[in-house]
């Protein structure tokens, strides 16, 4: 087998297309990777796997922590493949490289998926905002579906922006729930909720059943007060329990009911376009502000202006009408 | 009295000085228009303040929504007046203008503010992205404080990215809690406690205050769990009610004794310094990507290069690199 060290980025599309995972992992890297020779690499690999892409269901999991991501996500990734389906797992947690903390989709905390050969997980790159991690993402999947998997997770912490992100990014948005969380009828969640197009009371098990039904039954009456998504699909609730293996199945089923319903009434086709055309502008922002930022004379008068707002001999507003004018 | 309508840059400065609360408002108004003249002369307006801005306490105040903000804002801005302070109140809220919802900031929301002469309520500005939104608010602070207010009070909703964007503006920042919320411990809002300098338990009243007083303890003992903030203070728990008008002062001496605190060890310039540069690198964003999409030949090649992503003849990706090279 060839050495992705050593290879032409026509051997890594040919590799990535054969389901050559070592390959697809160095290819991931390179998208990952802030040396601009590696950057150059990446995205001819990336341009030659787009044709092979876009083939794949992208599901989207979120939950507080301590909800049992990591957990359900091993225990469905399981059933995924055990029906035939290849499942990539990727992450986007922008403040797993900011704090150091726990990177999600730690590979030791899906026992199950880890050693099987139909799932691939992949941590969330590091990087520093989270358009830098969610750019990177994007381009995983892409390679990801290039590599054959029907069936991409992506998990994020259920915190702030990011689930914005990962929404925009797949196609079927799944919001976990415990039972007795508190922030039920709150509203405190109520961006998160609008979101999801399933909602899934986890840890369904033992004593926390008849919670978990009650819940199941709050979220039902909560989401008919919001109003009908442009998908016009209406969210389901149910429960689940990762350690008992309930309810797991359930959850492919509402995205494949998803899926052919919003394939009939064209919305699947509509949204995938409108992520489309924001990965395009995504796309341009990044580049037109490197070119910027990567010239010499940018980072210097920027780095003498720092000092000059600290001394208070300018205002920030000001030194940025100068930098501009360096054009 | 001139009128803000036919008066020069020069004029507006005077007036904006002289606090003229008529030429404020039309200064913020061309701050937030998108004509482009408007925005010229907002520019001329904004950087001949400048010198006479930097000089108010900026306050971020943030809760979930039915915390009662703005009660709360109502009576501890009334509180401040009373004591002979001048008091701004403006707001972030990106979504008011996405869902056409209930504007934050509303006068009617704030009824003894609304009359004070002393008080200045500005809604959020409208805005298609929440960084635009952030930016308008903060050119806005810099007129605020060029005409002579001395404490800046910044409110958002409790949800999502706004929260940071208000954080990355303001000296001290407040959260709002209810008692019996339900997400004391639960690390919901993680995120959030992390930025809060001080929580303070609203609605502390009647049948609530012993539920209260449990939550400012449980908050205190939390807060505890948490690494020591770079600031170096110890966020401060207490209860208030805006009804009853207790608690309201104590919440200004926590900010006094911050202020005094943290310009004593350094940190409150060293964090004004951050935000300034902050500024910098996202009035230079800003402007670098207005300038590229403002082009005619781009405007055109995304519109023509969207109808080819739809009909798969390109990916976004290639899309975006052909439209870069138009430079």
């Amino acid at each position: 087998m060839s050495n992705p060290k050593k290879a032409s980025s026509a051997e890594f599309v040919k590799q990535i297309i054969s389901k050559n995972i070592s390959f697809l992992s160095s290819a991931i890297t390179l998208i990952e990777s802030n040396n601009s020779e590696h950057k150059q690499k990446a995205t001819e690999i990336l341009n030659d796997c787009l044709p092979y892409a876009n083939k794949s269901i992208r599901i989207g999991i979120t939950g507080v922590p301590g909800v049992g991501k990591s957990s359900f996500i091993d225990v469905f990734g399981k059933y995924l493949t055990s029906i035939g389906k290849r499942v990539a797992v990727l992450a986007v947690d922008p403040s797993s490289s900011i704090n150091k903390g726990s990177i999600l989709g730690d590979k030791t905390r899906m026992h199950l998926l880890a050693q099987d050969s139909n799932a691939y997980i992949r941590p969330s790159p590091s990087g520093d905002s989270l358009g830098g991690v969610a750019r990177k993402t994007k381009e995983t999947i892409v390679l990801c579906e290039a590599a054959g998997f029907d069936i991409i997770l992506i998990e994020t912490v259920g915190v702030g922006q990011s689930e914005i992100a990962v929404h925009n990014m797949v196609d079927f948005f799944l919001l976990l729930k415990l039972a007795n969380s508190g922030d039920e009828l709150q509203g405190i969640k109520r961006g998160i909720m609008e979101m999801a197009d399933a909602i899934v009371i986890n840890k369904a098990d033992g004593p926390n059943i008849n919670a978990a039904e009650l819940a199941k039954s709050q979220f039902s009456k909560a989401l008919h007060l919001y109003p009908l998504k442009e998908s016009k699909w209406t969210p389901v609730v149910n429960t689940c329990s990762s350690l008992e293996n309930k309810g797991i199945k359930e959850v492919y089923a509402f995205v494949n009911e998803f899926i052919t319903f919003t394939k009939k009434n064209g919305y699947f086709y509509k949204h995938r376009k409108d992520q489309n055309n924001q990965w395009l502008l995504d796309t341009i922002d990044y580049a037109i502000k490197k070119q910027f930022y990567e010239r010499d004379s940018v980072q210097e008068a920027i780095e003498a202006f720092k000092e000059k707002i600290e001394k208070e001999i300018i205002s920030p507003f000001e030194a940025a009408q100068q930098i501009l004018d360096l054009n």
